[in-house]
């Protein structure tokens, strides 16, 4: 099972950003229909426009999105009182995107998710900033699932994000991101492992071919959510047949399935 | 590095077989230039049409391809008797594809290429057979490795190819082969691993989609060569890309001199 988050409702892309400041409904509204149509699981929201109205537009997002689609939202903010805000008005179990080990924002989390059936995508990042390599990562992703589990969160509601960052800053990251996937995956069975991809690709040209390519590497790792553009057709694609080759398919059904459907290119 | 063997010129290919019956230089030497055009570094050259007429087919091809274009050849045909033939017109360093563990084409391979430069695909079968593991495919690798090293064979100029069989038969063979890749490459340190890939998807629909993926995903267990069609811009583009995100490409100057050669989509 692969689990896919939608990301297009994201209001760092121009024509999202407008629409929630114009709190234009349709708009948003194609938009989770469109993903859903394409197999999201989750439809993330992001109102990251300004501090002070985040928590409103947020609100507003997953309410219009859930009066569309039956799809619960995948809440992305770095502001846990924009989170509560959102939720005191979904529907079904969201995913909040993200709890990092920062002591503030993980104090702050912590009453939001104890004790519920939420998912949760757990960032590695620390107090001491952004991870450099695969062992910072990885140290960093067993304490903060250690500290979740703690607080009662159930493993396998946690998701991992190794913090992908771009090779072209340094060409070390990727295979960092890779390795960390890998050693999750099989020193803590039971929890998830997801990436934001698109950080992989930044600066760099033609970045759709390099985002699923490594989409492609990483579900070689083990890697089991993603946060994709589900219209983006090469990208699903090769979702669905890095599974297949994987041996996540049985008798190859799945991607026999997605053939028929048309959905394969 | 990469190393990448063009595969078009495969008796096996309609349009190629009916070429090489009717001994039609151009429609070859047009094939050879194309894919030296498009980055190969090798051109394999497969005449497997009939015993009988296979030697003389095979030095045939060698020697047109060779006319026209300064890449050397793989001589690619389990008949040590015509690659043996081919092997007595080519000019420079070529690659022989295939010896096997297998002991009368061993014992008849050896002889061939025992002391010389010669590139070497080690393909992972033996007496009892195709391999179905990884643990299968890698014991006949350090079995064939050792007995090659022992024949005065570089390791340098060894290639293994772990057996690419379809998942369409048993969803494992795509893991299998990958799992074995990553043994090789971490425990054999020189030798290389290469994989003829197209058998991965047989029996399955949007054939390219699964091989570039699989391409894709052998290259982060560490493959440094392929049989590929180097005409697939999709293929080649994810080769690149697969290169970069495993930090195979310092500073990322493969890929954006690609880009600029307008070879990436």
């Amino acid at each position: 099972m692969m689990l896919i988050v939608g990301e297009l409702i994201n209001a760092s892309r121009k024509t999202v950003g407008e629409a929630i400041k114009e709190q234009r409904t349709q708009t948003i509204q194609d938009l989770a229909q469109s993903q859903c149509d394409k197999g999201a699981h989750f439809i993330d929201v992001n109102a990251g426009l300004s501090i002070e109205k985040e928590a409103e537009y947020l609100k507003w997002l997953v309410k219009i999105v859930q009066q569309k689609v039956d799809a619960p939202c995948c809440i992305d903010s770095p502001n846990p009182s924009a989170i509560e805000t959102a939720l005191s008005i979904h529907k079904g179990t969201a995913m909040i995107n993200s709890i990092t080990l920062e002591k503030d924002r993980f104090d702050k989390m912590i009453p939001l998710i104890a004790g519920t059936d939420l998912k949760i995508v757990a960032l590695c990042i620390d107090d001491q900033g952004m991870p450099e390599t695969s062992d910072q990562r990885f140290h960093i992703a067993e304490k903060l699932v250690n500290a979740l589990v703690q607080k009662n969160i159930p493993l396998e509601n946690i998701y991992v994000d190794p913090l992908v960052q771009p090779v072209s800053t340094n060409i070390q990251y990727g295979m960092a991101c890779l390795d960390a996937i890998e050693r999750i995956m099989q020193s803590m069975k039971g929890c998830h492992t997801i990436c934001g991809l698109s950080n992989i690709s930044y600066g760099l040209p033609v970045r759709k071919l390099l985002n699923r390519t490594f989409v492609s590497m990483a579900i070689t790792k083990g890697l089991d959510a993603v946060i994709i553009d589900p219209m983006d057709t090469l990208m699903t694609s090769t979702v669905t047949a890095a599974l297949t080759l994987s041996a996540r398919d049985d008798f190859c059904m799945n991607y026999i399935k997605a053939y028929r459907a048309g959905g394969l290119s």
